[in-house]
């Protein structure tokens, strides 16, 4: 899935885009032949670069997939950024249009790729539910910048992260492409009505 | 952290509560030197058990952490025994109530333990992540056969574990040591608040 807010690679004086090549050749392998049949040294040899490259930038297996904090990152600029008068509701809306439009948008097919890759390995779910929980940690953190008591911030946070959850799993499976933000719209909504306690 | 709803060991012909006497060892261990300076053998010789014995009943070191799916089925039986014509948000407050009330009033120190250890460890939070995304699936199957329309389903499921272990957290913090549900209770008026989108 496109991870990145900014464009730009300190690493790019070793190979010009190794790290895109090799994220390239993975996605490409585990689409082909699923992630657990693959190898590092196979993915090397497809992106044409040395084991050693790989692991210059990536840990393990899964860090390809899972590299980056842009969207943490990029989620906790947009709340601190958000006017200050702005129901935090409305900053959660803004925030997540915001990352639908610059990050997913024109990118449908690769992010369902994507996501059926991880959904598909237990090891990979378990990374992307941490990865959600960074996520939820830079959020409240932005939240209490905000001046949110702490319990506030971290119910924010959570709700933040799970309209994004739950739209990005929707959006890849409509049958109908459209924006992201639509279906940010719609997950908001139904969340709106149920949480009208004792209504 | 407590996590038999029923209390029901097939493997007692074998070692009597060898599982929970491994449980037992594992949770003094971590809790004196954290999970990643512990070994295998170390918490069988404490248990007085065989490591043998450890791998009839966990997979790896993280498993005596975080085996029983008691919550996920739990969770799912008591949304199903939920009067049908009550509110899902309300449904929600009655399992969690019943939840906390049967697994975690009376253990608020021993689950602050574990949690300390699970959060201590990006491996133990990849798992704790994954368990509660395998409680979603529970929970969004048990509002599917409520009737509930699938993507309202996750929204609630998501709702329901995001006020579940908010509240945990929170719970164990708390100065005052009190019932799990009043916290449940506080967190369910912020998501209320918080929820009024555009009000």
């Amino acid at each position: 899935m496109p991870r990145r807010v900014i464009a730009y690679d300190r690493e790019m004086r070793w190979a010009p885009d190794a790290r895109g090549r090799l994220e390239r050749a993975a996605f490409e392998l585990f689409s082909e032949r699923g992630f657990e049949a693959i190898t590092i040294p196979e993915i090397t040899a497809r992106a044409g670069l040395t084991t050693r490259t790989y692991f210059r930038y990536f840990a393990d297996k899964r860090e390809v997939i899972f590299w980056g904090n842009e969207v943490p990152e990029a989620a906790a600029s947009l709340i601190a950024a958000a006017p200050s008068d702005l129901d935090p509701v409305e900053v959660i809306r803004l925030v997540l249009h915001d990352i639908a439009t610059s990050q997913f948008d024109g990118h449908r097919e690769q992010t369902a790729a994507w996501r059926r890759i991880i959904n598909a390995n237990n090891s990979l779910r378990d990374r992307d539910a941490r990865k959600r929980a960074d996520l939820v940690r830079a959020a409240r953190a932005a939240f209490i910048e905000r001046g949110e008591p702490a319990l506030h911030a971290t119910v924010l946070a959570e709700l933040g992260v799970l309209v994004f959850q739950v739209a990005l799993e929707e959006w890849v499976a409509e049958q109908e492409p459209r924006p992201m933000a639509g279906t940010i719209d719609d997950v908001m909504t139904l969340l709106t009505v149920d949480a009208q306690v004792g209504s």
